[in-house]
């Protein structure tokens, strides 16, 4: 294994804040997931973040242990990557506070997604305003290179480079320089309504959870009303795209071939569709099964990745003491 | 010792950014440790606040020192008292995000100091803004009682009740309910320019420092040029002020009867503050010099005080994590 060059640290974090659907899993986990097999992965479940909206004890620790078995269902492997709870490691908030000192107001106020947040009626708290200061201390405290997020958070790293660039220039090079790398969200993901997937719009498809309430939903999902016999175009047609999210090639080249035909039901997808998301999650689902069984692992995962994170975001954190003059 | 209540905790913080004054000293550090005698005296030397304005890592090293340094040799008594340096908790960094995250905009923005300090050119950072948060943070983290403050920060000591008054709602209770204990400033202590002593008017006498240039300092006082053998009434005098600084009560009626009778020059006038400042800080300069050559006392002081800090911290953040839901 020699003459292999170190991989890059790639960092993502994940909110404990519901229960993941079919549109975060194609348009981030399943990514970020396999961004372990050839980067060092580490992943954690930002409880501190979701301080801002889970007001609840009892819903947060029930949260957070729900993500820790999502993903390692869903793939993630202790064994190759970091998974860690944001708030075992202190150095994060120590490392918050010192870069909150020296980030213009002004950059924060440009921040639109605190700005959409309080329009949607989510308490305009100091939390969510610092939002991307806790969010540049978690990233800056691995020395992470690559940061994999939707489009939507592209500022947010943005600020993150603004923050480590003035630090690194106020008091020498001291922390690495994050690049973004923007999802893929090619894979178009209806909801039940035929919109874009997202939890704002109460139209998702958990990817955990009863099969048969989930079918239901599949059931249940909104379709136009043209007649039986008429021939369809596939795309575009959001059953279809949820369809194809699951189906091999041939299985999807059926299926259009059969929209072209026409002389089919709606229901006939739906069932397509409910059949083929379980096959494509029946792995993942035992595995979960197995895993709330073992609970103790999960905690002892999580325990082991924090010590691993913590020893990298000691260092980092001391570096960043050493240059302000606090050590 | 029994029958005896315990007594309230205190806690006072310093910022490590310029050497005390000796508006410092009757304005405040004076009174604070005398509540050492009397109460559980916890005194922390802010660095973290100071990093919004000492942006020179050897220059905050130095004064975190040299405060350590004054505040023993003024009388702290560190087998009466807890002294530490703030970064070095990092419960309260912790506990400063988590009280962050149920902060309204509001509170912060209605902060008058925040607004003062950006009008008088102080880069707007988010650490400037959120000052109060975190000084909240320094409160609760110990159960403070008691917060001996200028009238200036009396402001500070009803956010910091707000934020504690709403954690305690939400998660049930959780903080200790802190006082402000407004410093008593009714010892008037004019600068070199007659004006009120203040770093911002650059009118200052340091407590410690080479007595020849304070003398020189002292004897460049602005006067009037009420010719010398004119009477003249003591009362409003900032000379006559300072002299009673320092003066005990028959010296002060002595100088008084000079005043009134005329015939004097105020270069005597300086003379006697001169040396009546000299006595009354004798016993301190002597202290300081042989702490200067015991440093390894003084760095030992402040870690077994960060270490009894965070003995009393540690308790209080799990309380608030364990409320909240992150444990």
């Amino acid at each position: 294994m020699t003459d292999v060059a170190t991989p890059k640290r790639v960092l993502s974090g994940i909110q404990p804040t519901g229960r993941p659907h079919w549109g975060n899993y194609f348009g981030a986990i399943r990514q970020y997931i396999q961004l372990q097999d050839d980067h060092d992965g580490f992943y954690f479940i930002a409880d501190l973040h979701a301080l801002t909206s889970v007001r609840d004890a009892a819903q947060l620790r029930q949260n957070v242990i729900d993500i820790a078995l999502d993903l390692l269902a869903l793939g993630l492997d202790p064994k190759q990557a970091t998974l860690f709870v944001q708030s075992q490691v202190p150095e994060v908030s120590e490392l918050c506070w010192i870069l909150l000192s020296g980030t213009p107001m002004g950059l924060l106020q440009r921040c639109v997604a605190y700005k959409e947040k309080v329009d949607k009626g989510i308490p305009a708290d100091a939390g969510l305003f610092t939002y991307p200061v806790l969010q540049a201390a978690d990233i800056l405290a691995y020395d992470s290179q690559l940061v994999p997020v939707g489009a939507d958070q592209v500022q947010h790293i943005e600020v993150c480079r603004d923050i480590a660039g003035r630090f690194n220039h106020q008091y020498g090079e001291t922390f690495v320089m994050p690049k973004a790398n923007v999802l893929d969200d090619s894979a178009k993901v209806p909801g039940t309504d035929g919109e874009k997937m997202s939890k704002s719009y109460d139209n998702t498809l958990p990817l955990f959870g009863e099969v048969k309430s989930i079918r239901k939903q599949i059931m249940r999902i909104t379709t136009d009303s043209r007649p039986m016999e008429e021939p369809k175009e596939p795309a575009g047609d959001h059953l279809f795209q949820l369809y194809s999210l699951f189906a091999d090639p041939g299985q999807r080249d059926e299926m259009a071939a059969m929209y072209r035909r026409g002389g089919f039901g709606y229901g006939e997808v739906k069932k397509a569709i409910a059949e083929a998301s379980e096959a494509y999650f029946a792995d993942a689902r035992a595995r979960r099964v197995d895993l709330e069984k073992n609970l103790d692992y999960v905690h002892e995962v999580l325990r082991a990745g924090a010590e691993r994170a913590r020893t990298v975001a000691a260092d980092v954190l001391l570096r960043a003491q050493q240059a302000s003059g606090l050590k």
